[in-house]
């Protein structure tokens, strides 16, 4: 046994890239209930408003949908370094960069798939504007209404054509826990979920059954409880957003779900859960195909398209949401459903 | 426009019939929380802890699960008289009976659909024992931990192949008030949803295609609030329970839900919500096929079985529910489910 | 044992008094998350939204706050008229209006104690504009999202100098029933909490110490979980909403509460409970003065104001709220609270 | 700016001291809902479902109550050797024990203050007898529905003489992260929240002002959401179970909480919660005394004991609970609360 790589502390934030950014940022503002921190060149920076840093979203104007990075922040300099060190020597490293607005110089990096990744460590912390000034010192900012009103990005997953050489190198390279995984009949690997901390997932790779290269499954936002993530859903459905998975909950890590589109195509997530793994040397949990057959923790079973479509989408479908949204479902007129 | 019909009040008990009994008490205690109250002949009698009547379910051995009878309370010993002669003009009245365990003297009739019912007015006071006294003493008893901790019966939803002609009975007869309706594009009624209270429902009829007479499609109880639904979720799943439905809220009558069956064979709802009907004059809400065929508020689509299936079966399976326990759904062997 | 009374159905809203009418509309449009239906006048008409009605709230500028009149709505013509023969000869009628927006002629009367109310029967259905349009039929209104969200008017608490008169009252002239009482040692009462439906309080009568009459004690309206009262506090703390009673559950009626206080003075309640009384012969229950010193539900004693402060103050306070807002009470130097 | 020390994981176990051992098991397992998984010697083992490792608490008769230890668990052999070098280096060290039921040899130690702790890595995982084996397999046992079903060990808070040096050694000799701080205005430090993982407290140190020596305040156990919590609060008032502090939401680390008295005068805390730290050069809140004055987080003022009440007692208190059960606090005569 290995000592445990300690060195990369969280997912500061992560830029989604969309055909229509207008029609994102009113959806990320007004239903998801961020607040616009800053903006530059063809991006805006978004922030749930429990965030320590400036912004969890980078929300970038682009041809096609999908992710354009993902950043983590180190534990400090020393354990950055010595990620930086470590990513050189498998050939994957881009380099350093000057660093973004908020952060200070990262280094860029892919992962086997291609996804582009890059490691920092100086962050600055938010300053809240007087209106957004909360009234207890210890969170960063004023609780919202707004929409689903998301505290914080939550967790990453993105599609890779090889889980396994990709879930390798986050844990080898990256020091990522791997806590589950869907392992096929064949011995492939389907899924694989990884973190940081004690929560159940901060980094997940599924399989992308497509032929294409650093696509995007989804990204999720947290917040606290389980009653907010049903609020979330009525509001949603009001306000006609495309509802691929209504609220239920998931059999791996046992999260609080509900998966809706963004005006740009990009599948989302609100989500909640409490399920810590506080086990250092915890052994992984893995599913069998026939035991993820039997749908999610209550039996739901997902629709097809949570299986299928990633972003940038390869199929050929119109730019947008592959789906319509919920109130314009087109009706199946013999159909007699109580 | 005449004057409401108000002299019934509530739905004070029904009887289920199972051909399981023993199974069928060890759910209702275990796994639904419920108390015995007492006991007598073929029949258990049972109760949720928010009951002030003594019991809410009379469990009744028999050859073939389904309901057994229904029976309401009147306001009064006068209002009581009133649907009895009104009932009697109909030619669907049986005649008084004796009272049973807890309650005196019931008149009892059948539905159009050859459902037995009974309108009594006295009725007992649940007096816990010292084990079951509350603390505070607004209500009937403890409270209970144990399973879903049901409440008190909330509704009874049955078959039948006349919706209109029942429907029509129980408006003018028995006083319901109609909130919600199914029209089917032909003009037929696919269910109708009413209530004595502000209740969004506590009797419903929906369309039984089966040629058969006097089924049932389910009992629910009421519990306080949506988490226990989402907690009753994961008390049944690691208790083997075939969960027909998970938790998701109803587009009609805006219930949350959770169906499942009891092992007699009976689908029962664990449900709650706040959807009330404060006014006197309401317009009936009228679905038609097309919009139902959206699925229920957040989308779910219901499987098959809650369409087809009622209690006693008559589709010629083996006794007991028609579907698995949930965690013994057999695996589809090349699914890649994430 | 009489026939019940029943010919009125619900409370159809309450007018409520300020002097401070900006700030007070502010605070429920922002802050209850109300919407605006209507201006006329010193008045603005003010929605949950889950009222069928046009408007539970009718907010009008005054010296002085309290409140204006409470209206009931009966079940029918011929209802309503029975009442008004009633009222009629106890001597406290006063006679018909021509009725106001939203809602046809009413009867003025007042209770004992001195406080306005009217009966009617026509009431408008509200008809939403298009961007409150919601994608269910049987909701009159999109779900919202501001603040507090209140989802309708749910009761009025007034005081009265003698409880038992204005109790009496309203149980043989309006047909309310009596579901709790607190009667104190001398066999006076404390407090009268009555209903016209199954939910467990819509009028309440509390003792006014204050020599006054036809105060307020406070007004309460509804929402459907116990997590949006609880988000409500979070939200309220941060807008420096003086809060009175913190989130907590009550003993009398089991309603879950939290009490703040608007800018015009008066008290305002966010409640929700699901505390239902189907017995139509339910027998009052009677709390002594030492069961009620045990405090609410879970134990929570109630700070002063709660006992002593009503709408108009007669203690020579200056207008407005008789507390800070939470995040302004002043520190005591000395404690040293954990 | 030093690295950070990430050597130690997370408490694995407390051990609570009790004068009235079986009242303590049967409050823990029938109210707190815990298993019993191992009885030895005068001490049982017992779990919250939700615990990978055997047990979280170690119960055992002693003639006063208290915190027998507290056992850390490291991240691996390596980290384990690094801190008992630190520890040692400290005088703090009493040396190597063989392990306990559950676990591998560990280091005992003491902390300033004189509370026992212990580190060490080897832990056995929990194997679920058949009756508790839970149907998804990335959870350690099944569901509990019996009274408040904590799910694990959540943190320990122990009083002490001088919070400054026990905060010190803490953060330096263990490497917690101090997360939030009162310090008075004299300087002194009042309190200090500190954590392993990302959740806002593990170990808390507050002051003791009795002049006695390693005592505790509280054990908290951990519930996923804020209605079980509401929902325990009910059942506890049912079993007379002392409430010291119902349920609210703590101002320092955000925590819904509840507190009551086991039967052993140990107080014991039900919470949730998901204010989580990421920030790994998170610069401790500070709190001045003025701003604690304000109660917790919605205003809630703390009652006395839980300022001055610690285990084991030294006020010449009778052994057990210091206040009386919730059901039995003896009525203020004069009080007429509503």
């Amino acid at each position: 046994m290995t000592e445990p790589i300690l060195d990369l502390a969280h997912i500061a934030h992560a830029e989604l890239l969309t055909p229509f950014p207008e029609d994102s940022l009113r959806f990320f503002v007004e239903l998801f209930g961020m607040e616009i921190e800053h903006r530059e060149g063809q991006s805006v920076f978004l922030r749930g408003w429990g965030e320590y840093q400036p912004y969890g979203l980078k929300l970038t104007e682009s041809e096609l949908p999908g992710l354009g990075h993902m950043a983590i922040r180190a534990w400090s300099p020393e354990s950055l370094q010595r990620r930086v060190d470590a990513i050189g020597r498998t050939g994957y490293g881009i380099g350093w960069n000057e660093g973004d607005h908020g952060h200070g110089p990262a280094f860029e990096f892919t992962d086997p798939d291609g996804h582009r990744l890059e490691i920092f460590f100086e962050q600055d912390r938010y300053v809240p504007p007087e209106h957004l000034r909360p009234r207890l010192k210890n969170v960063p900012q004023r609780h919202v209404d707004r929409g689903a009103a998301v505290k914080r990005i939550d967790h990453v997953n993105v599609l890779a054509s090889d889980v396994a050489a990709n879930r390798r190198f986050a844990v080898e390279q990256l020091g990522y826990r791997l806590y589950e995984q869907i392992i096929n009949d064949d011995g492939s690997e389907q899924g694989a979920w990884m973190s940081l901390s004690i929560a159940a997932h901060e980094l997940i790779y599924t399989a992308d059954h497509a032929g294409a290269a650093g696509r995007l499954h989804h990204l999720a936002w947290f917040v606290d409880t389980r009653e907010e993530i049903l609020r979330a859903a009525d509001l949603f459905v009001d306000a006609d957003v495309p509802i691929e998975a209504a609220p239920s909950k998931h059999a791996v890590a046992q999260g609080m779900f509900l998966y809706v589109y963004e005006p740009g195509g990009n599948r989302v997530e609100v989500t909640t859960g409490t399920h810590f793994i506080f086990d250092p040397a915890y052994e992984p949990v893995r599913w069998t195909q026939a035991e993820r057959a039997r749908g999610q923790a209550w039996g739901v079973k997902t629709i097809e398209t949570f299986h299928t479509y990633g972003t940038p989408d390869v199929s050929g479908r119109p730019p947008g949401p592959p789906i319509p949204p919920t109130s314009q479902i087109p009706a199946i007129p013999d159909a007699t459903v109580v």
